[in-house]
């Protein structure tokens, strides 16, 4: 394979299962974050099997995640079952297996994002950043911070200053952060890879000043465009921490200007370290 | 049942199906609206059914629906099957179904919202509406559009005079709709009515001057809290339409100032009438 990336979100498939396909998938340890697999990548290698699944409906349009126990770097498989087909959109049921543990299911509806008209009125905002050279990168972590999460040697990811406090202990308090964010292998965002980008900065919790792992409940992306190639702008905000929970909305530009992915996830309140 | 609600949503149980439980509902045709059953009232039935599967977590946390057939007023059947279970929270696949036909395939986590903790930080500003009696009320709606939306008698919804412009052919174009609610019955609202509240209001395309139906991709909405007696306030609101498609964020707040639920769909842009 040309870029990490493909390889490790790579599945190939494996003979037909109960009532549809199954693909086999090698989770990569390169996506670790606190002892667990990053969440948004294991979305990816979700969304790798469904683009696999129907040919004339590349795109994920709609994928909703429930994530059920952790998942460990080796080998796992995806289970489709196709709920419908037909018309310009297709869905589908997805689980993502290690053994007899589930980790993750999934629904999703797929399309060709080429198909789907361009009448775009966004009034959505650009999130407002500084040249990345002007932010704060990821590789500026800490070593033991790093030792931790190998997942940031996947990314280049560019921290606006206004919301990066929380790296000495100052968080801001807003619950925002944005980032520029590319791949380090070089590899162009596209549908599939959105649904890890979703996912990949730090929960935006630490921007309130709790610094733990949160685990994700339930997340569900939409797809809105193709990402032009270069730099994504990514943005998390939540509005409402509440009984043990938070939402986190987030959202990726592309270097054209345009809003490409929406996603929300519910999480767990990361407990105090 | 003392409230026609409760009557219009409820489940029995029906003998087991293959690998979970099944439950019988008739979907009542006082929620049609320009033919099809609303797909907020659908989501409240499945959310009712999964309410009887988990004795001890009755409360919906998070409900993903992909929409897959237009539902017709009847029989229909409420296949569950749990998926995870154990710890405080339980998810499960949930199907709609009229005969053989899917009409929605779900996913749901359920809880028990009183034992979730109660430490709040809403940063979300609550909507600022005149009191209800300043408001547009929805029984203003001319006989010929009453006539193909049944449902319009389900509820008492007093709209923003800011955002009813499209009423009179003025629609506002910033993309924002919002409304007190209370169902006409009396009953008071509570967590599975939450399904039902975020998909009740006309769709926000109607602010921009699209009065065509928006039929639901997906919708996933998060029940935060139970809520206060009283009138809801409920504010939608889209930021991106693209590529035929466009999303519609619902909040609902209780009498009590609080954020109680939020819903993200994705559904396709009306066809112009």
């Amino acid at each position: 394979m040309a870029y990490e990336f493909d390889g490790q979100i790579a599945v190939t498939r494996a003979p037909d299962g109960e009532g549809g396909s199954q693909w086999s998938a090698d989770l990569s340890e390169g996506w670790l974050v606190g002892g667990g697999v990053n969440g948004g990548y294991l979305l990816a290698v979700i969304g790798n099997a469904l683009r696999h699944t129907f040919a004339d409906k590349p795109d994920p349009i709609a994928v909703s995640a429930y994530y059920l126990s952790a998942s460990a770097p080796g080998p796992a498989t995806v289970d489709v079952r196709v709920r419908r087909e037909g018309g310009s959109v297709a869905t589908a049921a997805a689980d993502l297996r290690q053994g007899q543990d589930t980790r993750i299911t999934a629904l999703a509806t797929y399309g060709d994002l080429d198909r789907l008209g361009d009448d775009v009125r966004t009034t959505a905002q650009e999130p407002d950043m500084p040249p990345p050279d002007d932010c704060v990168p990821n590789s500026m972590a800490p070593p033991e911070v790093r030792a931790i999460a190998p997942l940031m040697d996947r990314f280049d990811m560019r921290f606006h200053p206004d919301h990066v406090g929380w790296a000495v202990g100052q968080p801001s308090g807003a619950g925002e952060l944005s980032a520029w964010f590319r791949l380090v292998d070089g590899r162009e965002p596209d549908p599939v890879a959105l649904l890890m980008v979703v996912d990949a900065l730090p929960p935006v919790t630490f921007d309130l000043g709790m610094m733990g792992w949160a685990p994700t409940l339930e997340l569900t992306a939409h797809v809105r465009a193709k990402p032009a190639p270069g730099w994504l702008k990514v943005r998390h905000a939540t509005r409402n921490m509440a009984g043990g929970m938070f939402e986190e909305d987030c959202e990726v530009w592309d270097s054209a200007g345009r809003l490409v992915a929406q996603s929300r996830q519910l999480a767990r309140q990361p407990r105090p370290v």
